[in-house]
């Protein structure tokens, strides 16, 4: 594997594979099994694995996590190397944001809901970030977890607007054996939170069951889902919402693809989860766009 | 020459060149020597030449020409094949923006002088339209002429902010014998004001006389320059100014390389022109970034 920092190395290194097709896993890296699932399915897809670990400061908030955000460069670099990533690109913020930009982009449609809603120009910064990742890997794919399932969105509409040259494959989010979402922020439970945080999950295959048992009133189902929260857990909820998906767009009625999400704010950790369904509340598992 | 109208045909036939070295001139049609010049040039250095022709909606403002900006299809693609161009991508605007976007790129620097300041937003279409293209094209090298030296600056900024994945050729503004700088937007001059446009160039010429004798106060040339479009043409004058280029920023002193443009309103013909110079003077006629 070669690890590369900067951004004319990983130019040269990308310049050398233009024939092969190339799976990109953009990351910030802590690195857990969520992560890992998507390097496995790039390698089957692709010749080359590129990984980038890079925490983004441009979509973090003022009052938000940057400096405490979790890392471990050199754990993470064993961990790619062993699951077969050919390159990882870990750049300084230096690198990436040489001066002040003289360019921002800005998201107008999807990002007034779910973790957008309290999370001000945080998907601005995603896409100003994967705009560059993508024009210095030139990805022919690129894969996501479905945990971060409004991200999903905004970069489809992203990549789809723009006219990026690439497709984009979204991945079932990965768990913990009793269903928590496996995210790097889970290091930040304290033990009871971690035994509470199951309801997160449980609160989801709650609603897909009422669902599919034909309860199709949004509102009954929101109300649902924070009963078994509120009930299993002392965290705070921030939102739990039920939106068709990947327009992300209120619903009155329950009606073709929809997304139910969540998120709870623990003592030191706020944590998200959601559930796609398609019309039938059949859950879905796997999304492609593009290519 | 394949003339393509699609996104999809577009990508189809950029794929099947991925081994390709690709010069791209993007443009907005009715064509004359200035383009033609560029792909001469693209032509020397690439194995595939693309251009496009695309009236942008996004860079006019509600008061400027969008719907008279002047258009002649067919004599284009006659040209363009004439000229050896290889694929000629001519897009609707429903092709190119589908729905109302949800991506908003803004420029912060640079766009508050010269045409920047009297067209708000302008440069931000050019930015959106460019990154579409660029991604649809994949160039290894854009070419564009230096009479829209503000443009170039600023698509230099986008490029190396944003890390695409090409070089940006900026060739000489090209004119008419009598020195007036070639634009499509000349059909719009009188028979007189056509003569009385000579004086733009002149008065270019004028003040680089003026820096060469060793005058070095921008706002005395500013005023020479003045005085020679005033005196000589009844054209209202929108600016004049002297920047340092390509950073756009105001300079007390001459000093480094500098940028001297003019701005002039005819009756129906808006005609810019400017010249880039040297610290000591001297003309700079080609520019190159980044590859």
């Amino acid at each position: 594997m070669k690890l590369i920092r900067t951004v004319q190395t990983i130019r040269e290194q990308i310049k050398k594979a233009r024939d092969k097709k190339i799976g990109f896993v953009p990351t910030m890296g802590y690195l857990h099994d969520g992560h890992l699932s998507l390097v496995e399915q790039a390698k089957k897809e692709n010749d080359l694995v590129v990984m980038s670990i890079f925490v983004n400061p441009l979509q973090f908030g003022p009052n938000e996590d940057f400096e405490r955000y979790p890392r471990n460069e050199q754990k993470d670099a064993k961990v790619a190397k062993e699951k077969g990533v050919d390159i990882l690109f870990m750049p300084s913020v230096e690198e990436m944001y040489p001066e002040d930009m003289s360019i921002q982009m800005t998201i107008t449609n999807g990002t007034d809901v779910l973790c957008g809603s309290s999370r001000p120009g945080h998907f601005d910064g995603v896409a100003t970030v994967l705009t560059k990742l993508f024009h210095l890997i030139q990805p022919t794919s690129a894969y996501f977890g479905l945990k971060d399932a409004q991200q999903f969105a905004i970069v489809n509409t992203l990549v789809s607007e723009m006219n990026f040259p690439l497709s984009l494959i979204g991945l079932p989010t990965v768990r913990e054996t009793d269903g928590l979402a496996k995210s790097s922020r889970n290091v930040y439970l304290t033990d009871d939170e971690r035994k509470e945080a199951v309801a997160l999950y449980a609160s989801l295959q709650h609603a897909q069951k009422l669902i599919v048992d034909g309860l199709n009133n949004p509102a009954t189902i929101i109300m649902e889902v924070k009963k078994v929260i509120k009930n299993r857990t002392k965290a705070r909820i921030d939102y739990v919402d039920i939106l068709n998906y990947p327009n992300l767009q209120k619903i009155n009625v329950m009606n073709g693809q929809v997304i139910i999400a969540i998120a709870v704010q623990f003592t030191h950790a706020r944590l998200i989860d959601n559930i796609i369904l398609s019309a039938n509340g059949e859950r879905v598992d796997r999304l492609v766009q593009g290519g």
